[in-house]
């Protein structure tokens, strides 16, 4: 009697129509499509337009499940574990875990999981661990490719990781910066989140190669939306409070897409509730007096366990009786501290040393980062769905990893990658990024006084990088032939910034109370404008390691007496290579030695973050800043005269 | 010498290319918009295209910044309270909340937030709790609409759920239903979250209004993101585990957009894990064999705690030692037992009662429901930038709730309203759903026998609607005048279920076991297509009671002798009315003192799910149903002969 093919075409376009016309305004007509189909062609329903990638998705967790019920054998599977549950804090003796493709399966006795060709990991006497996810990470201080990074932290149990990014969209012209963190780590094993950057450019005191705004997050969130996960650390505390128009739409535009908005530092009590109230959900720099505020008002801590034993300790003797809101993360670790001290095994190491239950030590380096995340059916614990990143650990307290299985394979044991990962060269698009007008000079780092004077009034920036209470000093210094000198005595030297990018011949310049004597050191990782930095005892020297940095494209440089001494290269938008890790490590170390030669405190690196790098901080808590545009006052975001 | 109109309006145009033409395959092209553009343009970059909405958003967040730092009143300010920490499971004596527009703002010492303005509320003697909200929820199940449904809960404290919506999917054409919610929630102090249903419709066997496959899932998520949350349960076990293109397009849908897929029931731990690996990430109805199993694979439990005092018994025994994952919810419950026993607040307190520590009570409804629906940015802790949802409770451990703040107002004092919720007319588009080609008649509800037989064997229901191990009976039944007959003295009656969406006339007939021995019930809830059912001693009645259904739009009618008896109409879809709630659960409990005079068990409602309305599911773990369609074996799906 019913023709099918004509019913079920009329009903497939009546549902086209209703999908394209929207709900809003058309809702009698969208109930009216379905009403009077028989019944019968329901069954008929024309397939949905899945795309092809979400086709393979779903095929995928298809396939999983059935490896779950047994009906497809596993590609791998661990037998006899002692798995350590981060959802119910328990250790569940002789557990067992099948892997098909980058995921689990099942668990518990999963014999059922395995066939012919299963791989068979057998893990008596060991503990089976999530893999290890950092909440707050920049991969680019360990001046590693993402790709030579994940080749030194995989053995290391570092799974995942979420990228902070504003280092690079600052260097590497914005979004194609996060571009770059996307495309190399979809190669991978390790999986890297990275953040849309709020901090690009980061002041507006000073020149950077990218700009960030509402849309361009938008446009991240849109084109990446499986691995952009939030917007980046917000450092620019002022101007947050202040209502400015770029960093509230950029917020605006991660919340309004459900994603979570990152914070930076400490703000003191009084301001603290207008900065959670902005949006903020997290932040790795809490200090002793917020801490504890912090976590009762539901935000998200990211300890650097180093810096935070104070923190650890209050919580201990509360007792904390939640640890969900606290987590793990490194930060920025340079290439030779991560090969000397490791990733976040070392900072689930020192919980447990600092008197961390060893289970809940690892909740914050996997779980509670996870679900901070939002991830937690991706990462943070080992049950069916979540990626198979599995740590196979001899020592639970020491947290010595045995083996290490990432994306469903075992990729590390006993601290070496078992599974060869190519590295791949960089794109065009974030190398070549020290673009300067022209080689520099040393009449280009000359400070003129003004005319007749035997003697100005310089600002001289102190040699650590901010204090609360720390103001510029400044000092008389002397002229020469209309120039004004340093003053080796008291160790005041010369600091200059370039701007890199544009071709703007942008220099800023000031004297520094670093105690530097000769030489020069040029380097390109400026936090965060990256811009081109020198330090020198000698003008000539500065143009020498300043003009090496540029022709190496980016990187740290030593000269002295006219010839270069020391130097890495990054020639990976200024920041990062993809040289061997111990090869760059080697280069760290030579470096440091060879300005600790010159220069009385480490100035380089150090079990802190370094020095130099660090200098040029325009957020808070820095207080006076140069950069290319000059000396400023960061409070009142006033320029400062050099000298006068 | 620059011109900065000139400039900034051709920066402007190189990032919208940018912008439009995407990133991937333009990367140079992009680097190369940003460079040379001069330093000082970037101050004047143009301003960034937010949406109006955003822009109101992103006001009333800087707003609420602006209160949280004392520079701005807030609207409400409540002090002296004793806070419980759902973060920290502290109470926090002399605290205070500021609260702007519909969030909180600040916490603490509030005093500076405080202007000519400001309501105060003194909470001497009270603790500050965040409101309820219910993780999975039917409010169809009430009887009342969403809006009536507030006006009970809200006082109770229930300022958010997450709504199921596959009753009123299936009723009313599908999304609309959702949409319905959608409406009705954005007016209310109430925060309504709907799932899109993943059972529309719930199986092969049953004919309903809509349709929801992947791209209606999709489409709904995009339309509504900030409160279309997830994926309603899914309950048809067999087809997720049989790979059903339908059903596992909809959960792709929903996980491609970071959304959570709802499960339903207790899969036996042999296909626990492919159960998870499909995608499911919650469930309501655990059973003690396999919660734990559950737990320590990342399922978020949500209690329906008068049903589940064992697993409560196990977890406090073990003693678990993270609650995180455990919620509460209360799935189904009637007006009249809403109004009887409450709402969460009646799960909170059984929760106590069962031994459960106050604290973690409070945050199993709360913090822990907030964060597995990814909602902690706005529900389930009291601390700025969450929603302004207080309750004010003298006595934690018996949840005495003295008064309500939903969206930053004062709604509910004692248990009752002190602020009006209007109530608006039901759209269009969720009435007339009761849609039958003609009257129904005595002769329709015959079930006439194979030709020359006196008796016949007869497939006859249990009266209780699924058991693991009982299958429906046989019996043998007399045959008059070529119809057979019912046995009252063996408490068999007679079953219809009627099409009632597209007039296609479909009638179901069957015999059932439930002890009927006069008049009829008919009703149109009837989880979970909705057609109108109809159980009867006598034709003729079953008749009377079924039209007066169909004239009602929907609702439960009983009538005996010809006559209707009692009667309660549920327009709205035929689930739900927006009648007084006092009225309806007198109506109910009018309707269940005839219906159990006619009939020895209580077959409308009940502290559990009401007998009725629950007949008829075809989702496991039930057995065997009749649906417009006919009699089914669900596991097998095959057709059984009500008569042969």
């Amino acid at each position: 009697m019913r023709k099918p093919g004509a019913r079920e075409r009329g009903l497939r376009s009546r549902r086209r129509e209703f999908l394209r016309a929207g709900l809003a305004g058309s809702v009698a007509g969208v109930a009216a499509a379905f009403a009077g189909a028989p019944a019968a062609a329901r069954a008929a329903e024309p397939p949905q337009s899945l795309p092809e990638e979400a086709r393979l998705r779903q095929k995928a967790r298809i396939d999983l499940m059935e490896v779950a019920l047994g009906r497809r054998p596993a590609d791998l599977v661990i037998l006899n574990g002692t798995l350590l549950d981060t959802a119910t804090l328990e250790l569940l003796p002789q557990t067992g875990i099948a892997v098909s493709g980058r995921r689990i399966a099942a668990l518990g006795d999963v014999r059922r999981c395995v066939g012919p060709a299963t791989t068979i990991i057998d893990a008596s006497g060991l503990y089976l661990v999530p893999g290890f996810v950092d909440a707050h990470y920049h991969c680019e201080s360990s001046r590693l490719s993402p790709t030579q990074h994940a080749r030194v932290t995989l053995p290391m149990g570092l799974t995942a990781y979420f990228e902070g990014t504003h280092e690079i969209t600052n260097a590497a012209g914005g979004l194609p910066g996060v571009q770059y963190f996307v495309e190399e780590g979809r190669a991978l094993p390790q999986k890297i989140y990275p953040c849309v950057s709020s901090a690009t450019p980061p002041s507006p005191v000073e020149t950077t190669s990218g700009y960030i705004g509402h849309d361009e997050v938008q446009h991240a969130i849109r084109q990446w939306p499986d691995v952009v996960r939030g917007l980046g650390e917000v450092m620019d505390l002022p101007r947050l409070l202040e209502g400015d128009a770029r960093l509230h739409g950029v917020i605006q535009a991660a919340l309004d897409a459900g994603r979570r908005v990152e914070g930076h530092g400490s703000p003191a009590l009084e301001i603290l509730d207008g900065w959670i109230a902005a949006g903020i959900s997290s932040t790795h720099s809490p200090r002793l007096p917020e801490a504890l505020a912090m976590l009762r008002r539901g935000l998200h801590l990211q300890l650097k366990i180093d810096r935070t034993g104070d923190i650890v300790r209050q919580f201990l003797e509360l007792p904390l009786k939640d640890w969900r809101l606290v987590g793990l993360a490194i930060d920025d670790r340079p290439a030779d501290e991560l090969l000397e001290i490791g990733s976040m095994d070392h900072e689930v190491r020192r919980a447990i040393e600092l008197g961390v239950p060893a289970a809940i030590a690892y909740q914050m380096a996997t779980l509670n980062n996870a679900q901070h995340w939002r991830m937690e059916d991706d990462h943070g614990i080992l049950a069916p769905g979540r990626y198979a990143d599995i740590l196979l650990i001899s020592d639970l307290e020491k947290v010595r990893i045995e083996k290490v299985v990432a994306d469903g394979r075992l990729v590390a044991e006993q601290g070496r990658l078992v599974r060869e990962i190519r590295v791949p060269a960089a794109p065009e698009y974030v190398r070549n990024s020290v673009r300067l007008p022209r080689p520099l000079r040393a009449p280009d780092f000359e400070i003129a006084a003004p005319p007749n004077r035997s003697e100005v009034t310089a600002t001289v920036l102190k040699p650590r990088y901010f204090s609360r209470d720390l103001g510029p000093l400044t000092h008389k210094l002397p002229v020469r032939n209309g120039l004004v000198q340093r003053d080796p005595a008291r160790g005041i030297t010369k600091f200059a910034v370039i701007e890199r990018y544009r071709r703007t011949g942008n220099i800023g310049l000031a004297f520094w109370e670093l105690g530097f004597d000769r030489g020069a050191i040029a380097w390109t990782v400026n936090h965060d404008h990256h811009n081109l930095a020198v330090v020198g005892a000698d003008d000539a020297d500065m143009a020498v390691a300043a003009n090496r940095v540029a022709e190496l494209q980016g990187g740290f440089v030593i000269a002295a007496g006219g010839r270069v001494l020391a130097e890495l290269a990054l020639p990976i938008a200024g920041l990062m290579t993809d040289e061997d890790p111990n090869s760059v490590a080697g280069k760290i170390r030579t470096l440091n030695r060879i300005a600790n030669d010159m220069h009385p405190v480490p100035v380089l690196a150090g079990r802190t973050t370094d020095l130099l790098t660090f200098m040029n901080l325009t957020c808070d808590p820095w207080k006076y800043a140069l950069t290319d545009l000059g000396l400023f006052n960061l409070e009142t975001r006033e320029k400062m005269p050099a000298v006068y």
